[in-house]
């Protein structure tokens, strides 16, 4: 049996599930890959914390250059999470010839590009997979199981938090500010939310797995980026109404060579597949060229899940070792590609609004609408008190240049209360 | 660019497929492989025959001495389908070090043995992602991917012809003989049905991905199967009725080591997620214990989805072939494991009889089943003809011995008209 000796960067949560995994399932790793892996050091900050696992005291240290500085040490796994010193640690690690494994979505997303060079550079194997949907494989997916196809659109469920939040009101009918309490009760949700409920978490995944599945270099700041905050009930209970469910869907489409990147609370058919991904279920739909529809679905986060990813990782890099002239992580520089201005992304649009009600409201919203070439397809109209009536508007397809060319009319209007809010449909046909 | 030729043998349905997949996604297949792959040879039977592709009629062979002598071939990809000669030509190929790539779930299910141990012992590559559920990628999920999990169960709709089947009976209440036709009409089913409505397919396919799952050899043989020509639409109402759907599930579970394998027609929850794979899709569903729940959906046929895996392992031997060493296909015998007798298995049950409609019926089948310590959940009665009423128990988990014993029991009451059915439910518990 072959020995390999890997060390950990941070014992937090996925840190402890690699652990638990490496030790529980340690017949199985052996088996199947022929290796022994064995957890020689683990860095942490502090080594007298209690962590709920049981690790020998001997091979925790606080000090990185035990870790790199050790030649048997062959794999470095990073799980601290942040841009720094997490970048630091895995290029010194590179420097001196280790292959790395992160779960480090973060990193990728802003500092990616340095790291795949540097593994190129230095002629080490860079693995992510648990970067993007925790437990699913969408990275080897992507990147080796569909190698053959032109991947033409992607739509993913890449928050846990987001969907177990809209889960919650959908089903139970809580307010978002409820559910997101209970989220952070049950531990899905951070002390400070904002990197889930605001989309940058699930912008940088989307930046990771649509560099990797268009073949080219996207920067997560130029995904446009929506959060959930702004939905509410009435949204959620409008769109029921009209056979939708509302999830918050990263979306990568090839339109006729152009990339259109955009992360957005969506409407999106009742009865697709992703719309019965529920609680912190994360699900990736893809269409291939010629896989036609395919979707994964399983846990985006938790220690096990990520830890099975990570783990994965790991032994993918021994069954590669000996084939490093053929192994090639970075596929995010095979092709330069346009990305589509937001004015141009061509949707069906939900338009809530309220207005006073009186005669010749309709009509005034209905030429504005002609004049900028949008067109209605239907409309729910509701009083809501005595003077002010709800309307809620789903149009044809139409840019989105249009749209809001038309809402800013609208806003000009005497009529008009408030405008409620803008959704995106997406129904999954070609366009 | 780095050239590799390959053969293919057999031009039909997904023949065509890899044809047009290589031709059309070249580029795609050049940058992300760094390999220029060319079809330099194709084994037909009748060179004369139209096909629908333009294939360059010098390429065409009807002598498989042709591909087998010519030592620039690499990669010998069979898409032959039966047994015979798609093994004998496998194993030639093997003989001269070519690597080896196989649609051919029958040859797998029922040969594979002699095959994984010729490619071990020639050291060539041998890859079958598309012999379970065509474009899915779960051979490589579960073989890499999930390789640090101890799997718990598997659950697959791994056969499109009796999942469009059923899905016709339960959406748009056709008959079976109805929704088979139109299944044969669209193409979905063959003119003799039986390998598919009988569960051979399906078991083949269970055969192959279990084998890996569990890491020990699984003759198909040995794998309960039945079909669906037994469900009619009552069953598929009553089970409506009672919160359920029913499809044609492939199971494989290690229940303390013991492993239970059976295909047979299943009632599922509503709420899970294999109830809602519909139509012609498959969909395999895993219980991992580090992965937690995964469900990987897509195409489980026709030329491109299937095409699509064929390439993607032509793509993986690409990329291991200076890997031989680390390369291992055979995960099947890792372990010697227990298969559970039927008559162990234990679970809910649904059982459709009818009786004549008279006194005392419910109380004679309460205590057969109480004496066979089979206890009984609920109960539907309806009236149907003016004598008989057609009755539905669902059962508390209990061994199948002890309800078939209680069946065989029930049948010899004087009031017994029938025993219409019995279904196994699944309630995809820690059970």
């Amino acid at each position: 049996m072959k020995k390999i000796k890997i060390a950990l960067l941070g014992l937090g949560n996925v840190g402890r599930g690699v652990w638990n995994i490496i030790n529980e399932n340690g017949e199985e790793i052996r088996k199947r890959s022929g290796y022994d892996v064995e957890i020689s050091k683990i860095l942490v900050r502090d080594k007298d914390k209690a962590r709920g696992v049981e690790v020998p005291e001997e091979i925790l240290t606080t000090n990185y250059s035990d870790i790199v500085e050790d030649k048997e040490i062959k794999i470095v796994v990073e799980l601290m999470g942040g841009v720094n010193p997490a970048k630091e640690y895995m290029l010194e690690a590179m420097s001196k010839k280790k292959h790395v494994v992160t779960a480090n979505k973060m990193v990728l997303a802003t500092e990616g590009e340095e790291l795949f060079e540097a593994a190129d550079r230095e002629g080490v194997m860079f693995y992510y997979e648990a970067s993007v949907a925790g437990g699913i494989p969408i990275i080897q997916g992507v990147n080796e199981s569909l190698a053959a196809n032109k991947i033409e659109q992607l739509y993913g469920i890449v928050n846990g938090t987001t969907n177990y939040i809209l889960s919650k009101m959908e089903l139970e009918d809580m307010d978002f500010d409820d559910a997101l309490k209970e989220a952070q009760e049950k531990g899905y949700a951070e002390a400070d939310p904002t990197s889930d409920i605001e989309a940058y978490d699930a912008t940088y995944k989307l930046a990771i797995i649509s560099s990797l599945a268009f073949g080219t270099k996207i920067r997560y700041e130029d995904i446009y980026r929506e959060g959930i905050t702004k939905i509410n009930s009435m949204d959620i209970k409008y769109a029921k109404e009209l056979g939708f469910v509302i999830k918050l869907l990263a979306i990568a489409k090839d339109v006729n060579g152009e990339l259109e990147l955009r992360v957005h609370p969506t409407l999106i058919p009742k009865t697709h597949p992703l719309a019965n991904v529920y609680d912190s279920f994360n699900a990736i739909f893809i269409k291939g060229n010629a896989v036609g529809d395919l979707m994964l679905y399983g846990r985006g986060a938790g220690d096990l899940p990520t830890g099975s990813a990570v783990v994965g990782d790991i032994l993918s890099v021994l069954r590669n070792e000996s084939n490093l002239e053929n192994y090639s992580a970075i596929k995010n520089n095979l092709w330069e590609r346009n990305l589509k201005p937001m004015s141009d992304v061509n949707r069906r649009y939900y338009l809530r609004i309220t207005v006073k009600d009186k005669p010749g409201v309709l009509g005034d919203i209905t030429t504005i609408f002609g004049k900028n070439n949008v067109s209605m397809r239907s409309i729910i109209q509701r009083e809501r008190e005595a003077d002010n009536a709800s309307l809620v508007i789903i149009t044809h397809h139409t840019k989105e240049g249009d749209l809001m060319n038309s809402v800013d009319k609208i806003k000009e209007l005497d009529s008009l209360e408030s405008v409620d809010n803008i959704l995106r449909i997406e129904s999954f046909n070609s366009k």
